[in-house]
């Protein structure tokens, strides 16, 4: 059995696995995010950040699928190294960001082990917008800019609402626009042609800004034109969803392999 | 600032941190449960056993509530040691017991850690049994006998139902009696009398009974006696709950300094 096989047969046994969010009968959605230390983060790095980006990862799910969200949970596992002063700026950067998302901290669970380890699980609702919607003909867009180090990015909540009931298909780039747009058109059984410029963040190669999984920004598809921005955040078009062999990506004219970076294979 | 006093910072901001799930509006209770290599297991157990574990620590949450659990997330950070044969027993082990308490598996995240780390999100209806309900005269009670090695526990699932509207407090006994049965009256600003024998398991001593932290049997409070048992599963009296300092515990006529397993203080 591969890694991927293995994925499969994992998520054959979990209904609703493959969106950004688990959807729940009452229309809730539930989606939880580990962000350990060597793998997400690194030792170095201020602990407000760290809680700031821990939350920020569980709500740009949320955003992705179109949701308000409400309340949180964390689990934290800490190591030696992190003093009572690190957890509680961990937990100030979390919480700032949580009051503005109005978002309420309802629970958790706190351990030790060798890495620092958070996961996150945030409960919004009226989620609702998935991954599967895309269909041949629609416009293939993505917000922000690609392949920037945003080192304290802004989940895309209020323009996930924007496109609730606007986009055909959503979710976030979280392992890098080619291996995500791949899963995107898998999940929609349907193929994709990229044939436009993509925003490049400044300083970033286009090989960064296929590739780097670290962006957040929301990756979605519709049949009417959006604007071109949405409260001060770019929106532009990259592609044409078409019919073909689902999963399918042609980059200019060529197959594109997709590639990024995937959680459980990396160790394969 | 010390870690008591960082827990104290940390529930002071989380409002419902203190009982085993988080209760939202509309009667939905949720819980979190970390499981991690070398802290709560060892590598060479068997993977089935361990996702069993994994999953009925989350579901005994949701009895200790009085819930009715409904659907799972599984966040799961393997190491390299760990290969797919080990993940695909760990979710046989964890998917079995699932399917025994209905509880369907609807999402999660996967990543890589140096020690293997399970976190478990149970998300279960109709609780709403509080750890903060014991009023003195209340009997205390325990189910099943404390201080054993239960590899595989069974979460009191059908117990806790039966109390939903019985007992006036309840939670899991997952740090020893001791120390919870201190948690208990001090969220219920009420002191415990311990003055009957205690239930010790086969080949346990009463200090282990006392302490031991991997029990997951129901510790609760009830103004009528309850059944001596419950399908199948003893129920003994152990004490009564008294009017006095919130916390102070008298054991057979003398004070009683709680201890037992702090997770956050372990490492300090």
């Amino acid at each position: 059995m591969t890694e991927i096989e293995l994925v499969r047969w994992i998520r054959a046994r979990g209904k609703g696995i493959g969106d950004d969010c688990a959807v729940l009968p009452g229309g809730l959605i539930v989606t939880t995010d580990m962000f350990i230390e060597d793998v997400h983060f690194r030792r170095g790095e201020p602990p407000a950040l760290l809680g700031h980006r821990a939350l920020a990862r569980g709500l740009s799910d949320i955003a992705a699928m179109g949701g308000v969200p409400r309340w949180c949970l964390l689990s934290l596992a800490v190591p030696e190294w992190a003093k009572p002063a690190w957890v509680k700026r961990f937990f100030t950067g979390l919480l700032d960001l949580a009051k503005r998302y109005r978002t309420q901290l309802v629970g958790g669970d706190t351990s030790h082990a060798k890495q620092a380890t958070a996961d996150i699980v945030v409960i919004g609702s009226d989620g609702g917008l998935l991954r599967s919607g895309a269909r041949p003909g629609d416009g293939i867009y993505v917000s922000g800019v690609l392949g920037g180090v945003p080192k304290k990015f802004e989940p895309r909540i209020a323009l996930g609402r924007f496109l609730r009931n606007r986009a055909t298909a959503c979710m976030d780039i979280t392992d890098g626009l080619s291996l995500d747009l791949h899963r995107l058109c898998t999940e929609s059984r349907a193929a994709a042609v990229l044939d436009r410029p993509l925003p490049v963040a400044h300083g970033a190669t286009l090989e960064k800004a296929l590739h780097w999984g670290e962006d957040y920004e929301l990756l979605f598809t519709a049949r009417e034109e959006p604007p071109r921005s949405h409260r001060g955040v770019p929106i532009t078009r990259v592609g044409t969803i078409v019919r073909g062999p689902a999963g399918r990506i042609e980059f200019f004219g060529r197959p594109h392999t997709p590639r990024g970076y995937d959680h459980l294979g990396s160790h394969a």
